[in-house]
């Protein structure tokens, strides 16, 4: 069974989205030339929406070591700037095609597809900015190895590649082990990188990162698997998105492979293991463990 | 006048072209699975097209400070990178719609536009795995440097930004400085970043900086002027790609504010400025000076 732990996720949530928000805010600043309609829809996606689980992992693993808030944030902001710039690509026409993100709509919508394009390059670019500058830590070592380890986690070989498997799969019979790897890249990778950006602002040795990378893997997959169960339920008010539509596009997912009864246990099981690769730790992974319970029953 | 170099530069741009070609044969290799598309599409924008003019830029000034090759062609190959990834978004049907690039058909034409976007989000992405890995340079400090000030140069403050302005402008009737800036940001950031990177690979002071910022600045905006030469001169087997768009988008060009005439001699005087930033320098700066007589007489 899960722990109690006396933590408030919603306050705490709130909290670190709105200090995400506020560097958004600063850097997004119009410019007072012809690229405000560009930082107009930067704004749009990346400030105010969704419930920025990425910074608040990177935060919460930060405590673990005693990492200043203010640091941890700023990577949360570089990993969300990321995480927004592949929803804004992920709805355009040629890809997902969707007008509602949530709750609003779809930066293609609110503007056109040549900006949606060319903000989502814009956050890309922007994420490393934010990592590299001496604010994020004083160490360059340490931002070289954030600035090479987000890029890896969201190229080829994470976010992007997982998304061409995605495409990939539309009306395959996929079987488990190739709907996890195909999560592993698409969504599992960033989440992972939350977790391990934390590790790399403390500077722990690689032997002693164990439990996080599994922490991380569990949470990733279990997010994952309650997303399919959002999307199967049909809720699109919790969604804050269209929903239905990988069974739609003839996809596999967690749910038509498990059946809903059994992706619901097993994402619950994946959170209690996440759970337990923090059994070292006292109270400084409370948030960790409250965000790991909060991923199947969460919207988004 | 121009002094003569006796430089082959011909001989000099096919071998670091080749150079760079390698890293990225090597970099995308398939990885045998259903990415493979992604990679393959990757390589068909990135392989033996173009002169590779950023990636010379950047060996021809590593020369002056005495830098290894090696580690200029690795920054060469990740500005080459954020410029493939640049031309791919740009030619896509909501963007310049185009559809050959360099002799071939563009990414989206050969492949299709999901790919299109996600290989170019990808190789944005590859850009900064080149540089955070160590054998671009042992010193960390280095490659956070390399890694910040390539994501200004091709993000909202830099290339994206430009390309939004460029989209703006058109059916504008933009002035001469209005021109200047708008390229600038769009191609003279990151001609500007090739020659900076070998700066920053020398660890040189800012304050001697100036000379060579101010030799890229002038060839960036003689490159220009030459780009919109060819444009209006209407030579497609000489651009390799679509000519005559900027008028036919009632885009104000250099050209169109200047007269042909004019233009031409306005690049040429650049040229001859650009040549003068380096006269403190010797044999090891003819390599630049090359570059600089070549970019008013060159295809792309």
């Amino acid at each position: 069974m899960m722990e109690q732990v006396s933590i408030d996720l919603d306050s705490e949530s709130r909290r670190i989205a709105g200090a995400v928000d506020s560097i958004f805010a600063q850097l997004l600043e119009p410019p007072g030339d012809p690229r405000d309609r560009l930082f107009a829809a930067m704004r749009h996606a990346a400030i105010g929406g969704g419930k920025k689980l990425r910074p608040l992992l990177a935060v919460a693993a930060s405590r673990l070591f005693g990492i200043d808030e203010e640091r941890a944030v700023r990577v949360g902001t570089a990993i969300e700037a990321i995480h927004v710039y592949s929803l804004i690509h992920d709805d355009l026409p040629a890809m997902d095609d969707d007008d509602m993100r949530r709750g609003k709509p779809t930066v293609h919508k609110a503007y056109d597809e040549a900006i949606a394009i060319l903000a989502g390059d814009s956050l890309h670019a922007l994420a490393f900015e934010i990592l590299t500058d001496p604010a994020t830590h004083d160490d360059p070592s340490v931002r070289s190895t954030l600035c090479g380890e987000l890029a890896r986690a969201s190229g080829p070989s994470g976010m992007a590649g997982g998304q061409v498997m995605d495409l990939a799969a539309e009306g395959q019979s996929l079987d488990l082990p190739a709907i996890t790897r195909l999560q592993q890249l698409k969504t599992g990778a960033l989440i992972e990188f939350s977790v391990e950006s934390a590790c790399i602002l403390a500077r722990l040795p690689i032997e002693a990162r164990t439990p996080y990378r599994g922490y991380a893997r569990n949470v990733g997959l279990a997010f994952q698997i309650a997303d399919d169960l959002i999307d199967h339920s049909g809720d699109e008010e919790v969604a804050g998105k269209r929903v239905g539509k990988d069974a739609g596009a003839g996809k596999a997912t967690f749910v038509s492979l498990l059946g809903e009864d059994r992706a619901r246990q097993q994402a619950q099981m994946l959170v209690e293991q996440a759970v337990e690769h923090l059994a070292s730790h006292g109270a400084e992974a409370d948030l960790l463990r409250a965000i790991a319970g909060f991923v199947t029953e969460r919207d988004r």
